[in-house]
């Protein structure tokens, strides 16, 4: 029933993500970096402690509650105090993972709003707040599925080498999972297909607009700082909690 | 401040809506069909009478409202009973509208639903309902704001020709003026836009999938038959209403 939980697809979702990634970051990169919407308490009136972006990314995953969201094993939160389901729950027999999971979004968040913002964004500030944090939020919760993804990713590899990652997981030996773990013909795959749809995707705006411009190599650059290694430390901590 | 509102710049705002109006398209076309989504009160368990896109879309609108979204000349809500904004209201010393403004999403949202989805997805249920309804109010958002710029390119056709408007809505001759506001040269050269965008778009998509498969087409289609008319009868509106 639900294909993207299936180890056997794995590959596909990670690949049909990219598009996702891709189209939101575009969204966003037509805004300057605006960084007052990323500051705790600039919008007080809206909420005191919490920033603009933060204000709308915790309304928008108490609605997402309520619609159960949270309780299909590929979806991670950022705030923990949501909701309830107000749906029934569904059973996911399909679920193929077998650990506690493992939420990293406190990390996302940051180097999302803290590296990313200022390394695709032109500074800066053009005041278009609401639609600049609404691509942030498809952002955030696009590149943090992504990311926990690797909780499938891991199981697949687990399942392949069980008896190698179980000595290593007995000896908590994170640094030998991680080489374990670590496939770099297949990273190298990935840049290089992002690589390509960065351009293709970028083509048509950057050939139009002048003051709208990215660099594909710039997207090329967050995956493989940040999005490719942020997913093999969801790897590592999930092997390590599968126990 | 606010370049989106200017007359000299709409042209290039509606042709950038085109990539965020495509990207949402290309997400939601992703899933099948789901009719159950829009079915009124089929999970009465979160709304007794609204449908399950009907009940995000309007929750989405609450926050959005909020945060001060409709108060901005460009943007449109879906439904009436919004709560007031918490920010504090921004002057728009930069809008260029003459008249009450018109809202035609009631309609909007009858051809998304009744048309456009089954034109553009594969038929059946995928039970992929949360994420399709995410997908299905960026979608529907994004629409809106393009069919509502028609406002604006309105206010400009009427400033060069302000005589000839004059007369013709004095006289309330909604056939005519619809003809004024037509340009057929620059509609065939959106579409052929769009259908160039739409190959560049999918051709990554198309190609490395058996089962999401969408032909460009459609997507000019959607344009030809639903986008461009709706943003003319917005026009025609606009004209009559601005008096």
């Amino acid at each position: 029933m639900n294909k993207q939980l299936q180890i056997s697809n794995i590959r596909n979702v990670l690949i049909r993500l990219e598009e996702t990634i891709l189209f939101a970051l575009i969204e966003r990169v037509q805004f300057r970096r605006n960084p007052v919407i990323y500051a705790p308490g600039a919008f007080a009136d809206l909420d005191e402690t919490e920033s603009l972006v933060g204000y709308l990314l915790h309304e928008t995953e108490r609605i997402h509650a309520r619609m159960r969201r949270y309780t299909s094993p590929d979806e991670y939160p950022f705030f923990d105090d949501l909701p309830e389901p107000v749906l029934p729950e569904l059973r996911y027999d399909d679920n193929p993972l077998h650990a506690h999971p493992v939420n990293l979004n406190r990390n996302v968040w940051a180097s999302y709003t803290e590296d990313a913002i200022p390394l695709i964004c032109a500074p800066d500030d053009d005041h278009q707040y609401g639609s600049c944090a609404v691509a942030d939020v498809t952002c955030l919760q696009a590149i943090s599925k992504r990311i926990h993804y690797g909780m499938f990713v891991a199981e697949g590899k687990y399942r392949k080498n069980a008896t190698q990652f179980d000595q290593l997981v007995k000896a908590k030996d994170a640094g030998s999972i991680a080489e374990a773990i670590t496939d770099a013909p297949v990273e190298q795959q990935v840049l290089e297909r992002v690589r390509r749809k960065a351009e293709l995707y970028l083509q048509e705006l950057n050939a139009s607009t002048d003051e709208y411009h990215i660099e594909p190599e710039v997207i090329v650059k967050l995956y493989r700082t940040w999005i490719i290694p942020a997913t093999k430390e969801v790897e590592v901590q999930y092997l390590l909690k599968r126990g």
